[in-house]
């Protein structure tokens, strides 16, 4: 399977690797506006073959079969439209699309042509969240109460899109595959501190039905990096922190107990209950590694990639909602 | 000046102690409906003269110059409007009243009968919040940016409020406290997980003018104790993390240069610096003995204390604000 | 059950507190050699009849049944030898005694008069301890290893004693409790940096059979509060962090395989096994509440308590040793 | 300047990658027993022109103007001495040698040759280690008290050496680089637990002029990784966790004062002083890019190299004693 990589910024020299990695797989063409960053790739893999500040030959070029896109959200839509109407299949980077319509068209596009269609979801990859996901799944952690992510660092500032754009579509896969169910409405509140008018700071609010409730706080402007959540379950709670070693996972044998109180019908007590915590063996390998491998697999077996065009779509439109939300001074989206 | 006490539950064998410790004050007289726990109190302290379960006792003694109430919101104002009329100096626990207008009355009628009027803000008389206090009003923060801050535990649920009333008067005490501004809105977001409807976790987001931003996420059901708050400004950043045993106040050299690039006028260049941290010496002395000694200098000096009425009034106001957001989905509610 | 308690220093108040909390005990009377002291105990429990600075009075009043040593240890043996003859029970706080030989004349004194003689190894009476000591001895941890404890803090220097005297019979009686056997040897480093000629840092190696290590830091002059003990087996391994705040105690499914190759005879392939974390809910209650208990039940039920003279005993005889190693730059000193 | 690499294995494309980023040098040519691992090599760094199982060609060389020995310690005598006599440059990997009479022959030769002799002590070329350096020798620090360094984990068994000689040559070259001065004395404790009888534990203490202590517990066995050293002075303490992702260092204004009570002229009172901490901003960058700048540049400028081939030696010899301290129990072990 020959593969061709557009935009090879930060994430792409980790993109080559890792497919290189696959054995059914091989790069062979990338594309890059800048001809430094491809002199640079060059050096560093000296085995592709195609090396052009010009997309379009790639787009084109019958040497290539699937495309992995890691370009600013803003091209991704034309890009992935030209890559599936020549019919190569398609790996986009998250975000997946600017829009969920721009989302909605590609799946339709792909379905069409019969072609995968695949976001890189990365976390959804990792030993950590496979692991919570198989407990939540398992029905351990009892009826789902709420989803809390932290995701703040003194990170790079982004110039095209926001901190909710940059950093939530993490936070939101994670929580979309875990919750695994549609949200009803979003409420978001942001903050722009500098004259660029990208908000900087965000805090999102998701309503799901059962009283679920998510929420998601991503900020480019803290002193240290925090990568933080809080799931909480009638029977357990879990907390996963991304910067832990290798204890990123905790479950906690911690919850409440409602007692009704015969004699007083209105009484509703609560009772606390403090068991074990224990951090399960997670696998720490490269998720960049399964994510590749999800996509080649998916392609060879002529099915649909863990992490497929809806999946991207979801997210879209949480992160659209949230948007919207913001603009409105916080004000109820709901999602239909 | 004698001190009499309204209500003497968990908090009210640590009011006693502090007030007997002030060389200016006895505690001569404790109320409370049960008394059982009167009983327990008059082993522990057997120098109080009164203990009754009738507060009317002490509301109408003589022997009383100034009362403490600690006993459920609901009853703060009918008590602490009762203690004013007949004459009696008044320090409410937090949260000062059930709504705005309560506070406002009594703010009223305080003034009306010159007596002092003071509400229990414990963590503004903390070590940890006077040094970042001094470290704001010094100029040394720059700009501020945002406040935010996580108050979680697995802890006791109330039956008569829910976690907003329970939980965030702290952090909106400290908030109102170090930012020095009124908020302009307010949206919040919170659930109710059981039966009885009262929530079990809210998000409160505060927009204050020159876009800075409040956030608060309280909640009764984690897995472990978080008490974390983050202040960012444009020079410094500062976390104050009450869980560390001593170093609670960790100030960053870090932030963000913005730099105008004159050749390409609508780029604007963003720049970090990381630098040195800085885990200022923090008295770690009760605060309760400082809350204590206030009342009674405030007293004594004929004086304001540093938590007035009005400091309590401000916190109600927000308090009334999320609550009122929370049962409009979030939407924004403007407070004049 | 009437209990005298001769030495009111910062410990006391809380021997009298717990032992009043027992119900088959009440402190009847109190020695210390400073009437100021006295005044205040006597303040914070006014129903303790006989407060005296002369301790002979305790000791030969016929009001008390047993005796609580709470003095220096230089004092230990002269009181405790008198407590006994005159018929009392006797609980001495840690260390035991200042010698091996003094250990052995107040066993066999209590022995020879059928008196209960017990000592305060608070630790191994808290619920870290017992849950440590429970899961090695279901043979969970497979065969032991080492024992690595660290105890350091900017603490109160002691006139009289050194940091080994002070700071190891935690550590030393918590190794004896969970390893259950008897050392073989020691050797010891330490230095002293002040003009007192104390030391004030000190590091213990302990020599058992089957090769297991034990080891000891502690320190007066640290930065930091550290208390952490890593207990190695060759299935499992713990650390025990008595400044965490609840997990306390973290057993980890880590270990060590060594497998036979059987074509290169001489080669020993080791293999690492990396596992689950278990942190198993622990009792957070007050261990002085299980000690004076345990002293009050061994005497009610006329048995050896679980921190008898012999266990005083083993500890002092380490520690006697450890001094000894220090004075000869670490050279081996036997135990027998 | 043309370097050569005897010794490709784990370290090895650490040391190519950082040479070839030197502007003034290359890597021309590498050496590997097992041609896998240099047929590895060759995929990684095309350029390099001579690959080969035979480290004489790379000694005997015209090619080559430097050598860099990254080869087990029981090699690294002869193969230095060769590279030496062919007049090659040379830089050793931790640990320099197996004795401290190869260190000094090793020493001499070069000397006699006017080559440059650099032993690999990384850790010394940390941003972290050269803050701490640069602290102590203000004298910021005061009067140096006691060097106390931990460094534990589950790691790779070695097959021919000891835990000593594995992971100690870093905290000793760290501790006599920050000390400056030689010890006078060492004493050693250690167990070995599997069958290959080579230590996998090992405790070291040592001596120093003025009561300086030194003490090292490095460790195979341990469930989590710890990389912790503590450094206290009559002013200040200082705490350098390696594990730490950005506050490596940390500095504490902490200390104790000894004041002479003149009426008690044997008394001697201690007050603890408890201050700031400061974190400074410490240099995060690679440590081999400066040790492979360091030899580069000390070749070039015919000078000495920081980690020149006496703190090689200085190493090994504390190695050495303690190797021998641990054979006899502890004995300690002079050091000339």
């Amino acid at each position: 399977m020959k593969i061709g990589i557009i935009g090879c910024g930060y994430w792409g020299p980790n993109l080559v690797r890792n497919f290189n990695a696959q054995e059914k797989a091989d790069v062979v063409a990338i594309s890059d506006l800048h001809q430094e960053r491809l002199n640079f790739i060059s050096r560093q893999f000296p085995a592709v073959k195609l090396l052009t500040t010009d997309a379009n030959e790639l787009l084109t070029s019958a040497e290539v079969d699937a495309i992995v896109i890691a370009t600013p959200v803003s091209t991704h839509f034309s890009l992935g439209m030209e890559a599936l109407n020549n019919g190569k299949h398609l790996l986009l980077e998250k975000p997946f699309t600017a829009t969920g319509e721009q989302a909605e068209r590609l799946i339709e596009l792909a379905e069409r042509k019969n072609l995968r269609l695949m976001v890189d979801h990365t976390f959804i990859y990792t030993g950590a969240v496979q692991t919570i996901k198989e407990f939540i799944d398992s029905g351990q952690l009892g009826q789902l109460y709420y989803f809390d992510s932290v995701r703040v660092n003194l990170g790079l500032f982004q110039h095209d899109v926001n901190v909710i754009w940059d950093l939530a579509p993490h936070d939101v896969s994670i929580m979309d595959y875990l919750l695994n169910r549609k949200p009803e409405a979003i409420s978001a509140t942001g903050m722009a501190h500098f004259e660029n008018n990208i908000e900087n700071i965000a805090y999102i609010s998701t309503y799901y039905d059962n009283n679920i409730l998510g929420h998601i706080h991503v900020n480019w402007l803290a002193p240290v990096k925090v990568r933080k959540t809080l799931i909480s379950g009638s029977k357990k709670m879990i907390i996963y922190d991304d910067m832990e070693p290798s204890e990123k996972v905790k479950i906690y044998d911690r919850g409440v107990n409602v007692l009704h109180d015969k004699e007083q019908i209105y009484d509703i007590l609560i009772q606390y209950r403090t068991g074990d915590m224990l951090a399960p063996h997670v696998d720490l390998s490269e998720a960049l590694k399964k994510v590749s491998r999800e996509f080649v697999d998916s392609i060879d077996e002529n099915r649909s990639p863990l992490t497929d065009g809806k999946a991207g779509w979801q997210v879209v439109r949480i992160l659209e909602a949230a948007n919207k939300s913001i603009r409105n001074n916080g004000r109820i989206v709901e999602i239909h």
